[in-house]
């Protein structure tokens, strides 16, 4: 398969790009890689895909947002998660799903604070929660590709260079499997949580 | 109770200021009523608040969202449903939380096609299901009020009006009552389905 794999560098794309290294994966960034992409820019969006062209899968595994206490969170942390971890990825459907072969899949990525909060995630579990229902909804309008979300728990490396106790977290390569799992099952409109 | 309603004037809202009749009900709407609000602009958020002054309990039965197929739903109706029906709501609780006097609530409203999304709903089952995550990760960092969201159904008023089978919705009055069960229990960052 070809793959258009976003966020390939990060902790969680690295390792999904391993685990698809029998596939042809153009590796898409903010500044590196095949292509570049501004998520938090719907005309980058298109023109990341136009630049591809055609694929049997795009694998998403980017959005930024904002970790912080909700006193400090500031209307610009808001929009952030708004417009580059929600409206990007969405964009990524709504524009992409012309770009996938038919019998192909998008794959976006959320995160288990939408459904497991814990405080400081005010804005990230909003959009995460906002993701998960709208590839829900999504799917009902989407006939020949497949449209799920996978919500990772805290990665292990990510902790471990947090400082953090990692002993709760589940390393990247264990989490790459879901998204392994998003691509090669017959799912759609799913929210597929990371265990 | 001192109860500020917001979208005092709709079909949810009527019905939930007629079930409040035994309180001081502070109705607000976009255009009439004892105040007016642009939900979908902060600083008439916090204008409405200050002319408002301290309340119990602050409820929202307002904000937009536009209905539609996919393929036909534009930026600016992502955009809508963004900045009036989920941040309208969520700015009520970021500065709505200093105006509800200790032990009241605020309670806003999401709808059941977040979790149960029929086909032209992508952009508000993604608003709805943002709604529900930020109030259950908000009620986290909020210790003296509580936060819920009231998940409608479809209302057989407004199923009537658009001369569609009501069958399987559930009245104005009865919806109303999940809002008062929000108001007058012990639940915080929970999402009431009403049934």
């Amino acid at each position: 398969m070809k793959i258009l794999l976003i966020g390939a560098t990060g902790t969680i794309g690295k390792a999904v790009g391993e685990k698809l290294s029998n596939h042809e994966v153009v590796a898409a960034n903010y500044k590196e890689g095949d292509v570049t992409v501004d998520l938090g820019s719907k005309s980058s969006v298109q023109t990341m895909l136009e630049t591809v062209g055609k694929v049997d899968a795009i694998i998403s595994t980017a959005g930024l947002a904002q970790f912080g206490p909700m006193a400090e969170q500031t209307d610009a942390d808001y929009q952030l998660a708004l417009d580059n971890k929600l409206m990007g990825q969405v964009n990524l459907v709504r524009l992409g799903k012309e770009y996938v072969n038919h019998g192909g899949s998008i794959t976006l990525t959320s995160g288990m604070l939408s459904r497991q909060p814990l405080p400081g995630s005010a804005s990230i579990a909003m959009v995460n929660g906002a993701l998960e229902s709208f590839a829900r909804a999504a799917a009902l309008e989407i006939e020949n590709i497949r449209v799920n979300v996978v919500a990772p728990v805290f990665v292990k490396e990510t902790m471990e260079m947090m400082g953090m106790d990692s002993s709760t977290g589940v390393s990247a390569a264990d989490t790459a499997k879901t998204y392994t799992q998003a691509l090669e099952g017959d799912m759609h409109g799913e929210t597929l949580d990371v265990a």
